[in-house]
């Protein structure tokens, strides 16, 4: 007896803010497993910012999604069939065939996942991809060293709200910007952060900056860029001699149709020695272990809390992920499946 | 009897490009000297794009100078009077002291230097700071690695030029760009680089980066930035994943009145894994022995070669500075006191 799936297709690339007829619902037979492979019924997907490059038809880090097929990402689920005897039906596993109910996979990829140590949809946040970006972001490329200040941008977002509390749990002066009073509420009182500001309040950027300034009255040693534009103009001005600026994402410039001018005092980077340097987490995969062993400890702490917003039903992936680019999040944006 | 001593002041701080009226000649009468001093009658000074910054009434990297008293930079000097046993008449000494014909020193920050190694000018250039800033920033900064396509900027300036060759000694590709067709033909022909681009031949940012493109087949993987503007938005887009930007200068920003908008296309900072670093030559000092090991062994070998522009006494000294900002130096920019 074959098994259905439903599954988003890309039906259209985006032009500017995504929107619901760019996505397709559609439902598969799926075939029969040949031998070695598994087939994998999804319980959480992942919906993450870096997906709407992957939805321009540009080479970048990772290949273009295809109009007309099916999308990918980040997922975990349980294996109900197998003809693989290394990955038991009952194994969980966190694997890249998102944006679907069921997935076939040899397995031999895929992270088998305890969920007996958390909940299982904790591998598509602070255990998974967004810790592990928080965590070499934060260490390797931003070089955190003793006495440094911190400053976050998308604070109380997945990769964020970590940055903000691994800070925290090393001894740091942090400080972030968020998009709503709630989410400010919740860096200060549950991540502990020193001091968040709600960057919706200031209508200009020297206004932001001056709140920028306020939240951090001994400048910035480590800016962890998500958005870009009037943060990272205001950071320049802030950041202090040989400050590191980890760029992470720049989530205001992903949509634009047009090119937008980029911040008119880069030369910062030159009067104060700033290093400011992309990252891709894929390339950082050799911190992995030491991700495995500092976060669940700081977590068993209580050093590192984390928000989970979660859509319902694959029908839902679409919004999920336009909601990003809205800040519909609080923390990690999520889909259960099943 | 006392000796006079011409000097340079700032008479006010430039708005925009500087003009002849932002400096005044000036001659002083010298004091004895006290026990420990030396009286430097100063041969060479230097100018360079750097002292900009120090005429602006901002805490930078450097104190700002004062307005109404001499300026400082660079120069190459020998002892005619002495009341410091450790440094006696005849000493040849590279010093902070210049935009004046005589300094009194203590001599004792003074780097000696060895008028029979290379002709003493050379120590405000390829073997000074310029060199140094060349070494370090490509070295270091720029992490130069075995199969790296070099891009650089102000090709045929004092940093610039010894960036191309360091980079040639060490097998490198090298591309860069200069302002006119007698540099660019120095830039291939003396200097040995690739491919030189003359900037001035293209009209508009997309223009400029299909030259580039052109000179780079194959991307650029260290792009040495001294002059920001269109260069920068070409060079993101030109480089390759992991490529790094040791940003020595902006030149094109320094005159700004107004806040001109940086590169639209930052972004590619984390699409590519890019590192931009700004540096100041005076944190790598401790590279100034493995400098002094190479570069005049790279001279020996006639792989290094350098220009000079040499204008004539302290009354040209600023002549020779706003020079800078027009590209009229070849080469190294120099003022001849004596």
């Amino acid at each position: 007896m074959s098994t259905t799936s439903k599954e988003i297709r890309l039906a259209s690339r985006p032009t500017g803010m995504p929107a619901a007829e760019n996505f397709e619902l559609a439902e598969v037979d799926l075939p029969a497993l040949e031998d070695g492979q598994v087939l994998i019924k999804n319980h959480w997907m992942s919906v993450d910012p870096y997906m709407r490059g992957r939805m321009m038809d540009i080479q970048s880090y990772v290949p273009p999604f295809q109009v007309g097929e099916v999308l990918s990402g980040g997922a975990i689920g349980e294996v109900v069939e197998s003809k693989n005897p290394d990955c038991p039906v009952g194994t969980w596993l966190n694997h890249m065939g998102g944006w679907r109910e069921f997935t076939i996979s040899d397995g031999m990829l895929d992270q088998r996942i305890d969920p007996n140590l958390a909940p299982p949809q904790a591998f598509l946040g602070v255990l998974g991809m967004p810790g592990l970006t928080a965590y070499a972001g934060l260490l390797r490329v931003g070089e955190l060293k003793d006495g440094d200040q911190v400053f976050v941008t998308a604070a109380s977002g997945a990769v964020g709200s970590v940055v903000c509390q691994i800070a925290k749990a090393k001894g740091h002066y942090v400080a972030g910007s968020a998009g709503s009073d709630d989410k400010c509420k919740w860096l200060e009182d549950i991540a502990g952060i020193d001091k968040a500001i709600n960057y919706k309040n200031y209508g200009s950027q020297p206004e932001l900056e001056a709140a920028m300034a306020e939240a951090c009255p001994k400048g910035i040693d480590v800016y962890f860029e998500n958005v870009g534009g009037d943060h990272l103009t205001s950071a320049l001005n802030l950041m202090n001699q040989f400050a590191r600026a980890p760029f992470c994402g720049m989530i205001s410039r992903y949509n634009d149709t047009a090119p937008v001018a980029g911040p008119p005092n880069l030369v910062m980077t030159v009067a104060k020695s700033l290093k400011l340097q992309g990252f891709i987490v894929t390339n950082h995969l050799d911190m992995a272990e030491d991700f495995l062993r500092d976060v669940p400890a700081w977590i068993k702490d209580g050093k590192i809390k984390w928000e989970e917003t979660v859509y319902e039903g694959i029908e839902k992936a679409p919004d999920a992920f336009m909601g990003l680019f809205a800040g519909a999040n609080f923390g990690k944006m999520l889909v259960k499946l099943s």
